[in-house]
């Protein structure tokens, strides 16, 4: 006899990372390096009261602004604690302990984490030694006794994305197998094919986004799952009472009724992106640019010594997948506004020499 | 063959309220009415800038401050998207499908909740007709496979408290039994009795805490569970990537470095309800005044009429417990600022008459 600890905790590996960036050019991890323009901030922070703050956050307002702007139903819509937490509800709700839960390798490392904690088995569906996606690997892997499969689209960290008629065939065979599908589009903004038509239209199709990347507000913990309304209140079931907060669903609300805003967020990336490719093609950088808001950069000297040198002498993070292939040797790096780009190639050129 | 769904959602009763309570006086859900100065929370926004909302909350600097508030070690904290999630990932970590959890009853209903959420056997320990609680009960409940013991101190919405001697009957009834057990002190700033050393001193012994009820904080999300490093490291693992927003942290952190806040907070909440009480007991009310931050009032007429006409009437949110025994006929009101406690009284002289 012992204190009992649920094993699939107890075996589970989890990195705890405090997050200590302040000060940093932060191109690490796929946020909006420059943040929302100030003005913009300041006018929707002089909304907050003190019973903003002190209240339980009132989802109703925002969850019909965003309704009207996905052209969906507010029954169709979870609002969670950033996607990641629509991620856990979705495998929770549509998945057995020991069932399988398949999906591409690599991806966003939560999928696999999420099945470990609640006992699922994920099977990993890998990259061609091409960095290639054959997605009717994905597609064999998808079998009667699988509960979920997961498409991150575009996916990270390899910014491929799945083409309509690829979609189209998982959902089939997922229908088929009576398998559940969840097609998480963090990057989707940054890329214009996206998929939330297939959650209204389809049973057991979820679609999960988030407001961390193009919308700026990873600080501010939002995101939603959009699904057939029986769906969603089985993933709703699963929320802890009060799981946004005041501040995130106001700026969220902000940003979503202030004209042009969500245009101009996208122009700005597009514009520093397409401009940081450029320069690197024209230096004889190497990359693989997909259609997320990162790139991969094959630098001329070791990729990882550059990413420490940029963190210690140039307050620039940046990151490596030293496991991935080929890209194992290249920095991966997320593109924003053109004045960031522009410090971080300065810096590259700096510190990517030999000798 | 069917989609998979997890029987324990499907089967789950859960009320998903969006909590539409902007305009009233909200004496209906334990926050503080009138919420913090509001020179304190323009002095806290101005500290906003992009970065914050853009970039993922940084938790160290928060968790060191509250650490030495707390007099503990960073290792002993675990935090949460308020105290609620705390409370699943103590029970998910700790107890196993189909466990035994035992607490009393009425108390906070998302222990039950989570039990049913997660498979496990809810065993309520129920109050006396007397509307006491007989802590011996709670002791003999903890069985050999019982898996966790939860003790809401004081309880809502009983407002009663465990003495030290029934705490400490409890956890040697624990540890003899290997019992995890779970303190949520989510009203214990009203209530100077607190049992968090027990956290850090003994074996599975975890505490959780609010900033939604003294601290003020309902509208963003912050709590925490503290316990032993190799309890907490287990419980830190079930987290959601950025599970804290970058607003809670910073507010809570501002309102632990001020000197004298959280003092002038109990000292209002404690005014105010003394004042309560009195007046009330001075025109002939009948009251139940636990330790917590609401109390119980027997109404003249009837309850349910007096709540129903509070809120269409007068813009005042209080509750009723029907089926709470004696106390299904009283109204339960969150007490705070003297000048919310006058509003009330105003509206409960006026309504609360026969004929």
């Amino acid at each position: 006899m012992s204190y009992y600890i649920n094993p699939n905790v107890e075996n589970l590996d989890r990195i705890f990372d405090q997050n200590l960036r302040s000060g940093y050019l932060r191109l690490d991890l796929n946020e909006n390096p420059g943040g929302l323009p100030e003005a913009f901030i300041q006018k929707t922070l002089s909304k907050i009261t003190p019973e903003t703050i002190a209240k339980y956050p009132e989802t109703l307002p925002f969850t019909e602004t965003l309704a009207k702007f996905l052209h969906c139903s507010i029954e169709n819509i979870c609002l969670v604690n950033g996607s990641s937490e629509g991620i856990r509800q979705v495998i929770e709700a549509f998945s057995r302990p020991g069932g399988r839960i398949v999906g591409a390798d690599p991806s966003y490392a939560m999928f696999s984490v999420y099945s470990k904690m609640y006992g699922r088995t994920f099977v990993p569906v890998p990259y061609e030694k091409d960095l290639s996606f054959d997605s009717s690997k994905l597609i064999d892997a998808i079998t009667p006794d699988t509960d979920l499969v997961i498409l991150l689209n575009p996916n990270n960290p390899m910014g491929n994305v799945y083409t309509r008629d690829e979609v189209d065939a998982v959902l089939k065979k997922a229908a088929l197998c009576e398998t559940t599908v969840l097609i998480d589009e963090a990057y989707i903004y940054f890329y214009p094919n996206e998929l939330l038509s297939c959650a209204f239209e389809r049973d057991n199709v979820f679609v999960t986004r988030t407001f961390s990347k193009l919308f700026s507000l990873g600080g501010l913990r939002l995101g939603y799952v959009c699904g057939r309304p029986e769906g969603i209140r089985l993933v709703q079931k699963l929320s802890t009472p009060h799981n946004v907060n005041a501040i995130g669903l106001l700026f969220a609300e902000e940003i979503i009724k202030t004209p042009g805003m969500i245009d101009g967020l996208i122009e700005k990336q597009r514009e520093g992106k397409k401009w940081l490719v450029s320069e690197l093609k024209k230096n004889g950088y190497s990359i693989n640019a997909g259609e997320g808001n990162f790139i991969f950069i094959k630098p001329k000297t070791d990729a990882a010594a550059v990413m420490n040198r940029m963190k210690a002498e140039k307050q620039i993070l940046i990151k490596t997948y030293p496991s991935v292939g080929e890209l194992g040797t290249c920095l991966r790096v997320t593109t924003g506004e053109r004045q960031y780009m522009e410090r971080f190639l300065e810096a590259l050129y700096l510190l990517d020499r030999e000798g």
